[in-house]
Parts: structure tokens; sequence; C-alpha cells
């Protein structure tokens, strides 16, 4: 049986830098606690989420990923706590700037980068103004417990990045977000529409998924939490609300999961010739 | 304002055939009645779920699409009331056995075929016997009021079919269906699966989505309902649970769902050139 303890973190981030970074080191050391091997932090935990608004001051903020705060004091934690640590964060590289992914091992070693491949755009949500699409493509993470797979934010809406990670072999998917309300629509709260999504690839790649959001309230921008991980089956194995703080920890057996991945035969039964629209750029 | 009234029909069909027909028949009249232009009964409806086993003497059931007596029925009744008609049944082409859709129209035209593209196989579900997987690969259907996606059941849990008709064009996704009890594993009730892989494609694909399955117990197996119409944030519009009969219906704004999918943007940030994976046999 192989067994793996995954977590998620949630908490508020409205920095400074320094405050969140000493905060989520704080969570990342209580899931290494209870066992975790694998810790997922929110998106962008560095600061607050400045794509609120469009101001050319906060590209200042990006760095070479070997340089960023964030990637530095996580890669120093998963060494001495002997974790993974899928580190968001704000990347520039030479004129480019990403919403980057350095996936940190256990050894405190950059296994390598991934960037964002789906930016967003809408009230309060500016990305397009600051992040180059990524041109990693997707990627997976070789463990000795896993081949993990990790999205970032809106990238979890997209059934294509699941679906390519699985068949990269991935076996726990991971998605590190910024959500909340939508400043043009109050009444809007798209929650459960972002768990939804989560869910539904859960359960049509049967796999676990786990997914960390950061909660409170930022300019007047509430962020929603409820972060989870579900089961291969879309149940819920931990959850939050839109307020706690705190982490989430799971034990996935995954010998069971790819039993169950191999039984229900979504795989065995897939028609990639029939497939061929979806790669079209119409 | 487009607003187009949508059905789904929910019954046991323990056969015979002409029983089956007749009860089908009987509840579309009544969605008619309730203004339904799009009335969806459940997959394979001439009979009771047959591909519970391996049993060659039922090939003979299966008949050409200008014979078959289901889609003859509905072909009359859909000209009388004036509605579409998707419907499913088991088509002989020659040598080959497919599980097929007839799309008629509301002269009682059939528009077209349609023949399932993804085959299951497993205990109590022997579709791989019967069924040669669809070469016609995912279809839409133009009608005044809106272009309609329908897959047939195993097809429901396939994001890619569910995008795949979207970027088709596809308003509104319909899935008739033939799912219940697991005979290897009677401890596995997969209904609450089954319906957040479909609520899954509506969140992820803006979409709403309209599922029809069959009840009651035939030879040990027990379908369980839940059918269902859900809008495009995967709230349900109208659901049934696992023992109604009966007739579920609702209103769609397709105009205002159109706005929805444009502001979510998804379709907008996708990249085709990062899904080649997915079009790949491996």
């Amino acid at each position: 049986m192989t067994e793996l303890t995954v977590a998620a973190l949630q908490l508020g981030l409205p920095g400074p830098e320094a405050d969140n970074i000493a905060h989520v080191s704080e969570l990342v050391r209580e899931a290494a606690a209870k066992g975790a091997k694998v810790i997922l932090p929110p998106e962008l935990f560095e600061g607050p989420y400045f794509c609120r608004v469009e101001d050319e001051g906060l590209f200042s903020n990006a760095r070479p990923t070997s340089e960023h705060p964030s990637v530095v004091a996580m890669q120093k934690l998963a060494a001495e706590l002997g974790v993974y640590i899928p580190t968001s964060f704000f990347e520039c590289d030479g004129p480019h700037h990403y919403n980057s992914l350095a996936m940190i091992d256990d050894k405190g070693t950059i296994m390598g980068l991934y960037r964002k491949s789906h930016i967003p755009d809408g009230p309060g949500y500016e990305e397009k103004f600051y992040f180059r699409p990524g041109n990693t493509g997707f990627k997976t993470w070789q463990t000795p417990q896993a081949t993990l797979g990790v999205g970032v934010c809106w990238d979890q809406w997209y059934p294509e990045t699941a679906r390519a990670m699985m068949l990269m072999g991935a076996e726990i998917l991971f998605y590190p977000t910024a959500i909340g309300s939508e400043p043009h629509d109050p009444d809007l709260d798209t929650s459960r529409l972002w768990r939804r999504a989560m869910i539904g690839h859960a359960v049509s790649n049967v796999v676990p998924v786990v997914a960390a959001n950061r909660i409170g309230t930022e300019d007047g921008q509430r962020f929603y939490g409820h972060s989870f991980i579900c089961d291969e089956r879309g149940d819920m194995l931990a959850e939050f609300g839109a307020t706690e703080t705190g982490v989430l920890t799971a034990t996935l057996d995954l010998d069971q999961v790819k039993r169950h991945r191999a039984a229900f035969g979504f795989f065995r039964d897939r028609r990639p010739e029939l497939y061929g629209r979806l790669v079209e750029d119409r």
C-alpha cells in the first residue's frame, strides 16, 4: 500500500512579504508535524493579491526564480523538514513576467518551473496585464511516493489541464489559488462553482485533488477560502469554509486510487482520434 | 431574450418494447404540454438494459435506423407535437452494431445520427460485447432556438466530449443514460459521481446540462434515476431522486447563458497549442 499524506494551507495574506512568508512557514511546519509530505500554500502568497488593479509599479515585485524570497524561504524549509512544497510566485525572466510555480523537493532543490498556462482577466483579476501566458506546457513531478500534477489557479477550471497532467502520469492534482469576490457583481459567489469544476476533474480522472486558497479582505476584495482535499470520487476528505486559518491534511492510499481508476475504464475507453477539435485554434 | 424549455424523462423501462415506447410517448406528451421543445428520454428505452449480460440472441433486437420502432414512434410523435426528440436506440448497419442516437426534429425528420463514442465494459455493463465504438465523431444539432449537443451515457464522463461539442457550437448538453448499481460492488453508489462529472462539464463550459436516466430494478440491477437539469453554474433547476417517474422541465435563458460564458473567459483563455497530449494515442 502506497500511502501519502498531503496538505493544503489556508490563511490571510495581507502582507508585508516577510510576514506572509513567516505565516506560511509556520503552517508548513504544522503540516509537516502532522505527517504531510507534500504541502500546498495558496497562489502568490508573497503579498496581497496585487492583480486586483493594473499598476506598473508592481512589476518590480517580480524576481528571477532563484532570488525570489518565497522560493528561497520554501527551499530552506523543505530541506529542513524533508517535504515537497509547490511554491507559487511572481517571476521575472528578462523582459518577461510569469505567474510561476517552483516545484521544490524534499532536499530543498528546485525540480523545475511551471508557468501558469491560462491567464484570467476581468474586474479584480487583471492578470493579463502582469503575466505572459506560460510557455512551459503542463508539468508533472516524479517523487518516490507519487507523480504529482500541479496547475495554478485559473488552470483549475480547465478540463484540458487536468487530463493532460493525468496522461503525463499524475496521481494527485494540486491547485494553489487566489480567488474571491467579483467586484463587478457583489451577488456572485463563485466558491461552489470553483469546487464543482475541480470535483469534476477528480471524478472524470479518478484522482484526488488538493486546492489551497487564501482568505481575508484586501482592499474590498474578499477571498473565500473553501480550500479542500477530495478523493478520487470527489468526496471531501478535509475542507475549510470561508474564514478558517490552518492546515488541511489527508492520507491517500494511492494503490487503491490506481485500482479504482483502472476499474472505471475512463482511460481505457478514450478516443483520441475523435478529439481533434480540442487542439484546433478556433 | 432567447428562451427555450427543455425536458428530461425518468421512468422504469422493464419491457416489453411496445409498453416501453407507449410509456415514453405518454411522458413526451406530458413534457410537450408543459411547453418543452426538446424532450430527452433515457438511453435505449426500447427495452430492459440488455447489456447486463452477454447474450448473442440479443443482437437480433438491433434495427436499421429507419426501421427501429423507437425511432419510428418518436418521429411520428415529434411531428405531431412539434418537438425535438433525441432518440437513443440499438442500431444495426450491415454487420455492425452501434449504440446510436437519432436526432429527430420538430417535423419528425431524422436530422442525423450520432453513434456513442465511448463504450463502457464491466460487470453489468457489457457494452463492448454489443457495440462497435461510434464512427460519427461528436455531433451538434442546429435548431432555430439553439444549437444542441447530445452525448450518450458513458460519453457523459468525458470532458473531451463536452468540450468538443461546445467548440462545435453547443449551447445545451443532453445525455440519455442507463446507469445504476454495480453488481460486483453492492456498496458502490455512483449516482453522486455521475452528477459531479456532468456538473463539472456545466461549470467548466458555462452550459446547461440535461440528463435522463431510467429507474427500477431489472434482474437485480437497480437503475438509480437522479435525472436532472442544471444551469450553466451547475445549480439544479429540476431534479428527481431514485424512484420518481415523470417529466423534468426547465426554461433556459440562452442569451444570459451566452453572456455568462463570455464573461467567464474560459474559451477566450484556452491554449490549444498546449493540449497536444490529449490527442496522442498513448
